[in-house]
């Protein structure tokens, strides 16, 4: 069934119906679905709900996410274009066109209502997930929109990481937007009308495509692969985990009232990281694994079993000397490492053209949903920028961003709005 | 079916007895299949054949299209490079990894033979075509490789387009090779692979990923829709026209025996062009369609009738106006204002972040397959830069290239070794 049909049917039983019927996977709330649902409205990923859409979704194969600078001083306008995208993302969510009339049924003497290029296309299981960057709170010393002690404590500024080489057309951004999609162009043309709906209040600072995913939120899904040909992610915390998301992901209340409205919310990490894969390519299978600590082929640790066995950080080869090497990344990026602490890892593969140097520009776009990334994300990242020879030698990173992603919608409501009351 | 799936099947069969099951749909002298394709043997298209994959291929939904300059001189080396791409691309369009060990079963300290990023993966209808730059044949004035005398007339510079704002670095190459397949990170993976194994004797120019098809090369297609919101390349060349294809695609043996490698082969021009879509997106759907000559819903011709409608540019609205105005798309692009001329498109959209200026960097990467640019792109584009509106307001051409694109390669054969006999 295609937009255009679900269109149709929206006009017999309303969007609503719809909706409720392909829910039941993936918020805290979800209702059951009556009856298995047709190949249609399994492409819908319903909007509403305590938590937002886009972080225990089964990753989709897609990425587009875009940072936008707020041009406006104004604190209605910031409210009205937050409604506005409020609307806009639940339609396309649910494989509608953006406003009343659409692409091409509206009043011929103004500017169509939705751009017209997801016309014919399905949903494509679209999650439009939103984020405030530090920016949105305060920029060149001055509160913004009346927000005063509203930033949540944290909503930090990341250090300085050794070796970050961050492109400030890369990095930073006062609202985050993460669509993510089966389909690219679906993924796209949600973030493009939400660009054309802000137009005279926000600008994009930046802009990624990200092609392959880098992880699975779901066990009902296969551990893809990174560009550097391994199984990427085996060990994130996914949507079954109710107890680790609510440990790890969801954001608590925080210290001061000021911050309760991010309860039930996250903390999105997003680090553009350019891998240097000819150099890596030219590395032996050996030196391969020993900086990944598993094999290529399975995913395995070093220390033996397969994909999902844990490794076995103190077993020695015959050698004398660890199977899982002390500067292997799974050994360095595991929980064990860290404190306990884990994440949900949201990454996808990405490629933007040659380097000028005779490479292709590619690597890893890493998307991370945190509960607090003083704890879940800054030791950790300091600590492998320091001593993980794959991140020392094989890794660059050129853009960044953090931001509060508040807690999801109900009908009715805007994104952010526990913000603005 | 996986790719490993494959390979295991490939050890009883040979890989040959499945390309050949799977054969039939696209080449001059293809293979009636003997039974329908399962799924996985439907994700494979033949790499052998009298005309090279990947033109009349019914058109892939993603591209990543790379060009490559020659860093050697050395003519055995460059005929070595061929030979090894050609057995890389048959590889990898059959669904199975580069070399003979692959990604993760090689000896141990060696680099892998293949990046891994597609272990899993299936063939996702991986096409790759090689197509040859003027730069090939000379350069700095001086005759490259011993080919004095063979580069093809039709193999010309492109004179420069009233508007075009080409960037070097986006621009021309010694070698062109487009990777198709309905799945990028298949696609990606083939490019990765190429200039993993062509280290030392070329260097990536420019690359492009293509998220979104814009054409339909096959009648069992859609029309896809470009960033304007409206379907693209209903008029397009299909792989079913034999005599168009013979008419205004496929090469002839050029006025010279020098040329003779070229027969049965095809012109590749590439065009990025930035769209300015913040502007498109302000305009009211009155002047969309107007500019496009067509609806923006279903695509017909305001001239009437449905999508495939053949456009009456003589028919007058009550205004005493023709209904297709004067510079609007359709027309300026119709054979019939072309001396006849038609081309097989097979282009993408693209987004490449953004512009630094507050917008997304999109618009469509433009391929066409064609006999002779002379005839069939140069005089079309020219007129078209000077007088349609829409590619002088809202178009912008950055990035170009010309390459011709010799005839398909035979078991054994290696890519253009016409050129080199």
């Amino acid at each position: 069934m295609s937009r255009r049909g679900l269109l149709a049917l929206a006009g017999v039983g309303g969007a609503g119906a719809i909706a409720g019927v392909a829910a039941g996977l993936l918020s805290h709330d979800a209702l059951a679905p009556a009856t298995a649902p047709t190949p249609a409205e399994a492409d819908v990923v319903p909007f509403h709900g305590s938590i937002q859409a886009g972080i225990t979704t089964p990753a989709q194969d897609r990425l587009h996410m875009a940072a936008f600078d707020v041009t406006t001083d104004d604190r209605g306008a910031l409210i009205r274009l937050l409604r506005d995208w409020t609307a806009a993302a639940e339609a396309m969510s649910q494989g509608r066109q953006t406003g009343t009339t659409g692409a091409a049924d509206g009043p011929y003497d103004a500017p169509p209502e939705d751009t017209g290029e997801a016309l014919g296309l399905s949903a494509a299981k679209l999650t439009v997930t939103f984020g405030f960057g530090a920016g949105l709170f305060e920029k060149d010393g001055k509160v913004r929109f009346g927000l005063e002690g509203r930033r949540p404590e944290a909503l930090i500024d990341l250090p300085h990481f050794p070796g970050d080489d961050l492109q400030p057309n890369r990095s930073g951004g006062d609202i985050v937007v993460q669509a993510c999609a089966d389909d690219p162009q679906v993924a796209v043309h949600a973030i493009r009308n939400l660009a054309r709906i802000g137009f005279g209040t926000v600008r994009v600072r930046w802009s990624q495509l990200g092609f392959g995913r880098t992880s699975s939120t779901s066990r009902s899904q296969q551990t893809p692969r990174n560009l550097f040909g391994f199984k990427d992610g085996t060990n994130n915390i996914k949507a079954e985990d109710t107890a680790l998301l609510n440990e790890h992901v969801w954001a608590g209340a925080g210290s001061r009232p000021e911050e309760a409205w991010m309860q039930g919310g996250s903390y999105l990490v997003a680090r553009r990281i350019r891998m240097h894969i000819e150099i890596w390519d030219r590395t032996s299978l050996r030196e391969q694994e020993g900086l990944i600590g598993r094999t290529k082929s399975e995913g395995s640790p070093l220390s033996g079993g397969k994909e999902f066995s844990a490794p076995d950080f103190a077993l020695k080869g015959k050698d004398g000397e660890p199977l899982i090497g002390m500067d292997a990344h799974v050994r360095m990026a595991h929980a064990d490492q860290n404190d306990g602490v884990r994440m949900l890892r949201r990454g996808y593969n990405y490629t933007d053209g040659s380097d000028g140097l005779g490479h292709l520009d590619a690597g890893l776009f890493f998307v991370a949903f945190v509960r607090d990334p003083r704890t879940h994300y800054v030791p950790m990242q300091m600590a492998m920028a320091k001593q993980d020879t794959l991140a020392v030698e094989y890794l660059k990173h050129t853009g960044s961003a953090l931001a509060a992603v508040p807690p999801g919608v109900q009908p009715g409501g805007y994104i952010g709005e526990g913000l603005f009351t």
